[in-house]
């Protein structure tokens, strides 16, 4: 255990929450052209409250609504650590459904209701709190830097750019990002993976034009029926994918994560009610949170072909078509895994189609090694928090963000949710606990000092 | 042979052609309401016509468009034929595709352009010039009535009912009725008989909404890959379908049929290239013509599900589905087949999704007696006017007045097919070749002698 003192007598809650109100008070919703006035005053929020705290803090033009950066380097010596977060939120649509204002913060039952209250604003204004509460101990006991953008919600089109052009202003050891939710309330989680993806578009000819279904159906080949062949051909009876060479390489869940996982507070019949069906299919062999988490997948997204209307049409089309996403793990490289599935996909084609696969885009599967001294700070931290270990999970889904991070500053991300799913983020009436955001400014600070304390407390 | 005199001397092919061309400069669009009008003045062409032929001929109301009746009988003793045909015609639209005025005959390489020359207007009017041509020799040797509705071209709407309320006063030996394409240029045909049709849609639900991919792909049932599992079980490795039952009590093609349609001038390679395909799949062990007029087909007709927009979404759709249809052939029944694809789509349901199937509507498979005397009378009079013996095949589609005149008059249909295809009906530049009509007039003619004809000299 660590030596570090506690912090929760130094907090100033009551200051804390009313930063925070003022600072969702400000719609700063990034789809919306008319609010660009409001991102602005968003970002210059955070710039000036950075500053107050002794950052070099600045408002960064991009090609859309500007970056926050501002760091404060405590020693050279000392490890870097970036803390993400964006600055921007989701529409209040639909607004009738609000229980009060989403730009009036509302306490009810000791959660913040308002928009961005949870995602991000609330997450990421923790981490300032959490810095301003180790600077009323003393100095800081890493380099802190943050990026704080304005384009999360829209698909952070200007982000990769942005990181590119200042890798080297970037540069750090760990970046942190607090942007989703705990496995459960009781459950402090470190989430060390994601999953990665690969998308096809696959597009089935038959004839030169739809024909009569009388007049031809039995001699001309049916470009929907050919589809349907394909894709069942892609998983077998046991729910594996068939593609050639498609788990070659995988890096196998170890022992200690089955069991670790085995134990977190999953029921599948809880998951299955909640999404209203009677089983959770998938490939044999793996629990449902390891099929979630850890194995790959293949699901069409999308369909179509011939006639969708009312009613009936007696046609054969010429064409159809389906979308199809692949998420992959680590092991697994998201151009290779497009390449081995066009190659097979086409080689599925049935007697009188031609099958064409385009690739629409991938991103690369991440997990942060479990021994990673990062993690086992998050550890300490979160213990120091909730008193309890943490859990360690990964997520089913891509979080772009996280591979560009990753790829470009060349750091591991530690992902350290302080929400939960039932803040309903991007539905109305998004919340956050109160008791989450003074826990998450407490998690911030003991992290940033368990990322300071040199190795020996490390291992302590 | 028949010792039935030749008619080619007696036709006025120039007066025929001009009372045609007069019927075609009639606008008769069903589906236009604005021709409402024009409906019923080429209806009381049609009475008028028929009237000054000596029939006793009405224009009978419907809720739609009217129908067209007339009878003329010459004994009692003698059978009756009834000739159906249509005065209504489709749209012209695309009008600027035409190179001559749709609604004004023109005449270019021996051929009528105008909309319904060939659909139907000119196929039902070689029949009233046919019975003119016998009547300029004596009395008709059958009881003829004529049924000229005016709502083909809209699903003919009202026919059953009509047919239902005077279904005595129709009663008939023999329905002929020609609407149709010879099978080629040089090839008379009769087409005695027609697939059936059952219609369903096959509708498959996941989870009670659209997820996510990424947080759901590996334990959600995915709807999509759902459906095209069920959808490529349907058909074996042959391409024989798989639901059980449903080939049972088929009528087997005779040797006699299949010799008879490997004689007719058909090349697969052709057929194949007329559409843009490399292959012509389907059921194993059966020729081209076979599979299209006698064997029964599952063909999906349209498929959706998720998202079919641009680009990639992650979605694992809550729903998916399918219109598929089935063309039958005699010794199947749609509400059995449609029957025992419910059961068996059912069953093929995988673990986690719902699925439901909807009975869209059938239609009964029709084949003729090929040893009944009024094939062989169509073919004595086909002989008289080519030179040589027809060709007996079926057709792939359905024709559902064709079933109602079966089931509610109890009588036989003959398909004597006057066009061809390269008349383009439906299209732009519609046309039927002038030697095509006067043929079409003799064959009428012919058709009517020879049904009137005594047994004796029917079977020498």
């Amino acid at each position: 255990m660590t030596s570090l003192p506690p912090l929760n007598d130094a907090l100033d809650a009551a200051r804390a929450d009313a930063e925070l109100f003022d600072f969702l008070r400000i719609p700063s919703v990034s789809a919306d052209s008319r609010r660009k006035g409001d991102m602005l005053r968003a970002a210059e929020f955070l710039q000036s409250k950075l500053a107050s705290l002794g950052f070099t803090a600045r408002v960064d033009r991009t090609a859309g609504h500007p970056v926050v950066y501002a760091e404060r380097v405590a020693s050279p010596e000392r490890p870097t650590v970036l803390i993400y977060g964006h600055y921007d939120v989701q529409p209040e649509a639909p607004e009738g459904e609000w229980l009060s204002d989403p730009f009036e913060p509302t306490v009810r039952d000791g959660r913040i209701y308002a928009r961005g209250a949870t995602d991000d604003k609330g997450q990421a204004y923790a981490h300032v709190q959490g810095v301003e509460l180790l600077l009323g101990q003393g100095d800081l006991p890493v380099n802190v830097k943050f990026l704080l953008e304005g384009e999360e919600e829209v698909g952070s089109p200007n982000l990769e750019t942005y990181l590119r052009e200042r890798a080297e202003e970037l540069a750090c050891d760990v970046i942190v990002i607090s942007d989703g939710s705990r496995f459960a309330r009781d459950v402090p989680t470190v989430t060390y993976g994601l999953r990665g993806l690969s998308y096809i578009e696959v597009h089935v000819q038959g004839a030169n034009r739809d024909l009569h279904s009388g007049s031809y159906g039995g001699a001309a080949p049916n470009p929907i029926n050919a589809l349907a062949q394909i894709i069942a051909r892609l998983k077998d009876e046991q729910g594996r994918i068939t593609i050639p060479g498609f788990y070659d390489s995988i890096a196998e869940l170890t022992e200690q994560e089955r069991a670790m996982w085995a134990q977190l507070p999953h029921s599948d019949q809880e998951f299955a009610a909640s999404i209203g069906v009677s089983a959770l299919p998938g490939e044999a062999g793996y629990s449902t949170l390891e099929r979630l988490w850890a194995r790959p997948t293949l699901d069409v997204n999308g369909i179509w072909g011939g006639y969708q209307g009312e009613g009936s049409k007696t046609v054969i089309a010429a064409k159809a078509g389906a979308k199809i996403s692949m998420r992959l793990v680590p092991g697994q490289d998201p151009a290779r895994i497009t390449k081995l599935a066009q190659d097979y996909i086409t080689s599925l084609a049935p007697q009188g189609v031609s099958v064409k696969v385009i690739d629409h885009h991938g991103g690369q599967p991440i997990a942060m090694d479990l021994d990673s001294p990062y993690i086992a700070a998050a550890d300490r931290a979160l213990q120091r928090v909730y008193g309890k270990k943490a859990a360690f999970g990964r997520t089913g889904g891509s979080i772009p963000i996280v591979a560009s991070f990753r790829a470009i500053l060349g750091a591991p991300v530690l992902l350290v949710d302080l929400g939960l799913n039932e803040d309903a983020p991007h539905s109305p009436n998004e919340s956050f606990a109160l008791e989450d955001y003074h826990n998450g400014i407490l998690t911030s600070a003991y992290l940033l000092q368990e990322l300071g304390a040199d190795e020996t407390s490390q291992s302590g």
